[in-house]
């Protein structure tokens, strides 16, 4: 009996990454591993070529039952010993006696790991480059789109919609540049029962080589059975990819409030709909995206304490390893699947964020005002002037602008038209334009 | 697709686990709940009865495709949704206008969950139960036997392996009664799309105790959407006992070392073994509960931070709890069954316990020695005495005995006679058999 | 040198709780326990009853350096020896041998950490109470404050804000009830340097007994040097706490939006302002109790995996418990304080609660339309009529009232006064007000 | 007050850590920043140059008081508002206004905690530097030091204690190229109120390039206030550093067990002994860094999920980082510093790894019979033999030579002699040699 949750699991990760994560993926990385290993001795003469060939004909994840071997795996604590059972007995029997010739369980099992790792991160880091994609469209095309930059959720000064999909844009360029950095530490596990390779005599070295170059992964410099650095790694960057995805999900949450409306996932037919209540518009995308990287995020210390490892094989910390990785995958790839469906089909409202930035009747324009006094009048005395004039607002009704005049010492300073410019949020952007360029100019340097 | 593991899940948990928190019994609740709601809702007269029977004998989950289900959730946000179409679809007419009536899916959702977790923490109850029979059955028949007590992995001073077992008793006990704490909480949710139980008009009140009371679940005081104190509390108690079985499988992998070989997991054909170093015993039991207890703890946070939701229906935290409570249930209860059965089996060394007891010679025993001095010599003296006699050893290759009598200060004090006796360690246990005694009474209080 | 974060602390937590679980109340906790061993031996005639009265008279914490007995702490793992050391340096000579008699380190660093659990919840406790008044005072007094009910941050249905504190208010009477089963637990810890109570002879248990009655703790079964039940549940409560509050926080955070304007914690000079933005108003409390709650929900697993260890006293696993228990106390403490003293003084907007819930234009009373016209209309035809007349509002700029009654099925149900009636929020809250009452009977009931 | 914790904080880092990230440190870094900003400022004219130098005179950490600050910061939320009004009122009068010009609270806290942690990796990378060093003299130096290699704690295959140390050195080299790559990621944070750096107008880019040029950080693409890749990359790296810490720390306690007693900490007086028991050796450095590195494991999701920080500044996720870098930096830098120091004199018992080598009486070489064997035998039957030999020996009490000698199957393949070769555990160490030398050499080009 396997854990099944069909009910659950597609809420927040995708069927490719189900698939390159599950028992038949699994199952292939493990006999692409035998087969490899096989290969790779027969390269160097420690096997001969038939056995090599007969064993890798037999590695082929059909042949095996998932479950059996899951079942069977209790026992001796592990799968690949009830597979390499099974295996050896598959195998013609020229090959029977070299099948998983001087390795040991865990050599297998850290190999296929890190060949799930590899394929996995590939549609992963496509998703990244489509949502870096569409993160870079949408910052060049709201360059100049007005709204409020909101700061503890209340707004602080204007911003534009360019300036966070540029935000945004870099955080998952950094993502990219993690997920490369660990893709090129990927590393055969090579050790035998100790980590000596003892069993291979002096081929040992060679044979790790050759079984790297076979799986195109690195050879690393001593077995790391117990050294789980590159382990902490890809959770590491599978921590920040579900980061900076939620990032965004939850941001375009925030935005879709009933009572902001600035941008909104896209709308499908029964999407983020409720039957009861038809004017909802639920963020259903940015909720599982929420509890996909709060998962991803709660697994990371299973990783990291299962770096204290017992001598030469644990108790406990590696075996933990492996539901986890494949759980960090399927989040974290999930999320930012999510994610970047969401943005490539983003709606954004942009009179919404018009109007939203024009809701404080420019008091969110107040630190331009007080900079501007801060020529003429004491810093202090414009900072309680403007702050004044902005409590008046609330009682009298009057507009902002009205209670700034009505103080005769910014009245003194400001004419009503230079107030008037002063209160213009489009005119108080700073290097907004300049950072959007930036972004962008990283994000083509990156697909470069 | 769903996530699929029978690869790996089986070694972490049980087969009667994995049904009980699988597609199948997760449907069934969801079911459950619909009809027990159109039941009470029936018995109150707010919809026909025929409707309420009509319903029942559609909620069957085999009717049902989860996987199918889960793939609808994308869109909504959460299975309830497409079930709740699937259902309609599949009720006879007369009663399909009523599928649902009055409830929201987070009401279904929650109430489903409740069953899950009392029907799973039934087997987890009782795997402890067992567990604490076999514990109190090695603490009666230990109760004498002796062995090192070890401090930071040093031995201390001369316990008896029935105390050890106390100690590991009492903790089960105590996660039982957290078990049975959290087991009495388990609630209906009924709130209706906000909370209020609008749509069911003045009823909603009695409808939510008709629904409890045929689910034999606690009414709440309120809905308790966003109020996961009960949901916190099941993830506290899950790892409590996590946590208590990971410490008595550790205890056994380091009671398992080669060096130390006094107690080992129960042989079995291929158990622990390894084929190429038959010599090995491994603690296969011990490392995988070590893992799922590890998983599981890494959860807790899932549940604690997820209490954090927003106004009346969270946007992440409700979401990740659905797979974080069936795992935490799979692995939680996973551990307390291998441990179970692990302690039904284990193998005592009895001998090799009073090997490793005596391996020190007798320097295990410098504390009493020291006590018993002090009658006569200052405190300080007396402790410098034992410490210098004791690393005089080392050197001298004399018995601990013969360099303490060397000593002119306690030859003065101490016959060899007298030394034999203190250096006695059956003679320096305290009150060992008096706290075993106890824990077997607070045993047997707990099932009485 | 000591750890010091005068400059991060008080935003997080209170001076008291800082005093409460600061060096002086660690140190003072550890003495208190020396005089209660010395005193309850002396009751025993275990030691001389001068050497208690000489012990009791040293135990003040004015009279060692925390940083002194920290740094020598180094040497031996725990702060206990060095302090051993000192109070017998600092105590008459006739008590000097008798101090910390049969006693471990562990007995004493334990014992004393119950001792400032037990202090430390008890303000913990009455904030949670004052918490607890508050929220039921705004319970009451808002029971009919209409306001819209938000799921995943979308205008759900009506509620009250009444209703809204109705929740939070259970949510702290179940928190209370945790803390409360939680110090009944708090037990006494006294099994000398392997849990025998070897150097005790045969006086161990009628010591523990004395020990645990002269301190108001509770006498264990067995001493619970490596099971760690009571810790973790301590956790898990504290961990409730800052649930419990965290999720007010962030609610109050999220109605002081800009946007929404409904609800704003208490005002007062400097507070949550900022001097450049004058018309901020920082949720400053929020973010504090959120991060408080962040620190503290990811602290839980240093304690729940901590119950992992290794046979008669731990290498690690107890270590970690020091720091994470008062920083636990601190953060959920912190938490709690700070969300008190917000709901104190929390200021409701009535008036926007009013507004926004009219935002919608009636479409939030949907579910209420469709309800009505299903008495008639079939339930899909209902449920498509009244999506699609709420689909219609946003391209014709007509009032949803006008769109439901140009559906002719519609207008030939309901009159333009019946759908004016349905469309009234103050109509459609179903048990709000039963449930308000069920809450405060609760708080009523926790009080007396 | 503070947070103050002389009693327990330095069992677990070094007083240099404290220093380096203590309020002095904190203070020190934040009056940096406001001095390089002002220093940035004048030498683009921004602001004049007397300005730049007056408040440049008062960024000195000991004019303010940091508990003061702290308790002023509950206001508004961080330290920054009340030092910038307390430097402001000590800055002379023509520097006043020109405080913290351009600049937001985030700019210069996120700014100090860079500098805080390139300053405090500074010594953290010199102990792993040192701790690297120590490791590869005890690789080379027991490169042919026979012992037991350990597999799930049980004896697997003969190692050398050289390898050990060499797996024990790669992760510690692999710890410091990840620390290499987060110091050049150290980046100076200038946005302004909302990352728009409005109020510098055009001059914004250019200010914090003088900025980061005056810090010696890396000039970001775009403000990161909520883009937080950076801080979780610190925290991965730091969470790396304490769990290759941690695993040698573990390993180390293992041979110390009494039963094993291979390799133990440095002794020192009063070092890890028990004032009652005096023959024990107590891993008091272990201890340390196993709960310093569980404390920093589980804060890593603080960060990760504190990712996820709402729109231009966070009401939580940021807040939560300041105390947890803080404890990151001394928890990973105080395992660093206690395992450099362990390392750098632990004690090597090689007599003990041989008389534990020889504990099972060559069963260990059963690998390498079998593969003897299996050059004549049938795989199968060869492994079959070499077991049943094996488990003979138990019962018969002979040796496993003998044990083998008399299945006649196997005595027609080897001989008496070639069988002693064969149990020889210095023959079947393969690789050994080679990886240890591999080792050897990345530690050599890493210091180049």
């Amino acid at each position: 009996l396997s854990i099944d949750s069909g009910l659950f699991a597609p809420i927040f990760t995708t069927d490719e990454l189900l698939a390159a994560t599950g028992d038949r993926a699994w199952l292939q990385a493990l006999l692409d591993v035998e087969a490899a290993l096989a290969g790779a001795e027969a390269d160097l003469g420690v096997i001969p070529a038939g056995a090599a060939t007969a064993i890798a004909a037999s590695c082929q994840a059909e042949r095996f039952d998932p479950d059996q071997l899951g079942r069977a795996a209790r026992l001796g604590g592990n799968p690949v010993i009830p597979l390499v059972e099974a295996l050896t007995a598959a195998v013609p029997v020229e090959g029977r006696a070299w099948v998983h010739h001087g390795a040991t369980s865990q050599d297998v099992l850290d190999t296929a790991a890190m060949l799930i790792i590899g394929r996995t991160l590939a549609p992963i880091d496509r998703d990244l480059a489509g949502l870096a994609g569409s993160l870079a469209a949408l910052a060049d095309r709201h360059r100049d789109t007005l709204m409020a930059g909101r700061t503890l959720l209340q707004q602080a000064l204007p911003i534009t919609f360019g300036l966070k999909a540029a935000g945004w844009l870099v955080a998952v360029l950094d993502v990219r540049s993690q997920v490369a950095a660990v893709r090129s530490r990927l590393a055969v596990q090579l050790g035998g029962a100790a980590g000596t390779l003892a069993s291979l005599g002096g081929d040992g070295p060679a044979v790790a080589a050759g079984l790297a170059a076979r799986l195109s992964l690195a050879e690393p410099i001593v077995p790391w059975h117990t050294s789980r650095q590159r382990v902490a790694e890809v959770a590491a960057a599978l921590g920040q990819a579900a980061g900076a995805a939620a990032k965004i999900a939850n941001d375009i949450a925030l935005l879709m409030q009933t009572e902001v409306g600035e941008a909104f996932e896209p709308a499908a037919p029964g999407r983020g709909g409720s039957s009861t209540l038809p004017h909802k518009r639920n963020p259903v995308g940015a909720a599982a995206v929420s509890a996909a990287a709060r998962r991803a995020h709660a697994l990371l210390p299973v990783i990291y304490s299962g770096m204290v490892q017992e001598h030469e094989r644990a108790v406990g910390g590696w075996q933990a390893e492996w539901l986890t990785l494949t759980e960090l995958l399927q989040l974290a790839g999930g999320a930012v699947a999510r994610v970047a469906e969401t943005v490539a089909g983003l709606e954004v409202d942009e009179q919404a964020m018009a109007v939203n930035l024009a809701r404080t009747g420019g008091l969110l324009m107040a630190e331009r005002v007080t900079l501007a006094l801060r020529g003429t009048m004491d810093r202090g005395d414009a900072t309680r002037a403007v702050q004044a004039a902005g409590s008046r607002v609330a009682q009298s009704g009057l507009s902002f602008a009205a209670e700034l005049l009505a103080d005769p010492a910014i009245a003194a300073v400001l004419t009503p038209a230079e107030l008037d410019e002063l209160l213009d949020p489009a005119g108080y952007l700073g290097a907004t334009t300049t950072l959007v360029d930036r972004a962008l100019r990283a994000h083509r340097e990156s697909v470069a």
